[in-house]
């Protein structure tokens, strides 16, 4: 074992410090760190929390982490958007967790997200690892939005907390099925405002009409093939939750409702699929993002000729996939080791 | 040339409802009738339209079908999120375009989205192409939100405008790089409200900061080795422009800016690059999604094994995903029809 990972396992904050770097820098040997680190983890209770900027997600993530502080230690992963624009306001966002940086024992950690190929997903999980061979019982993955970025992450999570406002109207209207789907507690934070159980009603209402239509959604596409439909399971009841996080109110209700779920997750057989979709996520996207990255880099002549060929009239888009994906096939039966 | 297509590009609706309908429930011989109109395909001009639920989208939309009926027929690809919560509300909304119904010159189609693996925005792709064909100068692509969607979609779109609103401080903190990044034109709709030339203001300063900030971006992850940087080209100043769509205000600036950007796109080098730039993307996605659907419906039995082996701690995810992507090549070694 690597001196490092023994330091990480000894719960060293500089260790894991170095770990996450060497992960994020894909310094040489960092994927014999990560197999190192992760017989080690898998008992962590880590928690998605994600919600639109100006719902009040930083406050209550403060206040979440005072209260699973006195548990032992906590890890956060930040995840900022790509953006450069939103940066700013968001960093801001967070200065509200900063006294928590004073701790020792907690470990807060931004990553920007990665773009394509499932690169945050795989960033936020590598990273919730660390934190928990550091010592971290509790591993709060906290994004920003409603977006593919976020259910990606929330993928991640074992428990996923969505924090909304009242009056959001257009916000919930936003709210993606996928966010909604992944959503085990929902909070309606600034509860004080107008319209707070308006809000929880209307939240209700769609989980319950969520529960009942999901099954004749449209959409012809091929599905994942692994993607095979589960039987209806123990459910899991959605709570909504009513906090106002600046004044500390309803925030024992939430730890409640975490700690029902993370038991809920170790009861049940539905609870045992889901551990299982999670490990089969990350294996099947990490694995797609090697292969298409691999397909692209042997391809890349052969595509840019094909742009140009349906540029010019010469081919069509549907001819040229398949032509292509027929000379990946033929690359391999030539040169069968790829090289 | 199937008879349908002949229809088709005779510029009858019921043979572009038919050949939509062939191509949706991807019916036998649906990419023939697919490579048959592509031929037809490439001069009308693409517009995606986006931005957050209450924006007065809808509203907008439809100004903008009266004023491009008066240039021949139009269509339209409203796209409805999967969510069976939100799709109420977002039809509800599409009741405002309603009266274009009766126009036999404009053809409203609505898509659902298709999750995964590329396929909406290669149904967006499709539907618009066979609009084209029969015989739309003009298709607009309707979509709600800024999340990873609505940027796949609007890479099908040559055009595309962002709407907002006054007041929506925290949905612009809220739009991602992406969308940012693809709007070719900004609308503040619903600009008699307070606060609408600070939203202009905000918007062009985020604008002028993207131009110089994109290029330090974070982030350590392969780029798909396609995606290379572009050097600077005759820069596209996005203009930011109020409308109040409700009173038909400022729409007749909104066609000039598209009409500007379509000629700019036609007239320059970087509008060259842009074009190739949408084939290959479309292309890549379409393969690269062929390849996953291939390699995880022959290695479905193997990620089952691996999931449980990672479970059980005999594997982790690191060493899984290496063995797979080796089990891969090796079935095609040993079978190279990959029968």
């Amino acid at each position: 074992v690597h001196a490092l990972v023994t330091d990480l396992l000894a719960g060293s904050t500089r260790a894991a410090a170095r770990v996450m770097r060497a992960v994020d820098d894909r310094l040489p040997g960092y994927e014999t760190l990560l197999e190192q680190v992760f017989p080690h983890t898998g008992t962590a209770a880590v928690i998605g929390i994600t919600g639109s900027p100006g719902a009040g997600k930083s406050t209550l993530v403060d206040r979440l982490i005072d209260r699973f502080r006195l548990r032992g230690k906590v890890g956060v992963v930040a995840i900022d958007p790509t953006s450069p624009f939103s940066s700013g306001a968001i960093l801001g966002d967070r200065i509200r967790m900063q006294r928590h940086f004073g701790d020792a024992d907690v470990f807060i950690r931004s990553l920007a997200t990665r773009g394509a190929l499932g690169g945050l997903s795989r960033a936020a999980a590598d990273t919730a690892r660390v934190l928990e061979a550091w010592g971290a019982g509790v591993v709060l993955l906290e994004t920003v939005g409603v977006g593919q970025d976020e259910i990606d992450v929330s993928r991640v999570a074992a428990s996923n907390v969505v924090v909304t406002t009242p009056g959001l109207g257009d916000d919930i209207q936003a709210i993606k099925a996928g966010i909604l789907e992944c959503a085990d507690v929902f909070v309606v934070n600034k509860a004080d405002r107008d319209g707070a159980d308006v809000t929880v009603r209307d939240l209700e209402a769609m989980l319950a009409l969520g529960q009942s239509v999901t099954e004749t959604r449209r959409g012809h596409a091929p599905a994942l093939p692994l993607e095979t439909k589960a039987p209806e399971p123990e459910l899991w009841r959605v709570p909504v939750l009513k906090t106002i996080a600046t004044r500390d109110e309803g925030l024992d209700a939430v730890l409640d409702a975490l700690d029902a779920h993370r038991s809920w997750l170790a009861t049940t057989a539905e609870g045992a699929r889901r551990l299982r979709a999670r490990i089969e996520h990350e294996l099947v996207s990490q694995l797609s993002a090697g292969l298409i990255y691999d397909a692209l880099s042997e391809l890349s002549q052969a595509i840019r000729d094909s742009v140009t060929a349906i540029q010019e009239k010469r081919s069509d888009p549907y001819c040229a996939r398949r032509e292509l994906a027929a000379a990946f096939e033929a690359r391999r039966r030539i040169d069968p080791l790829g090289e």
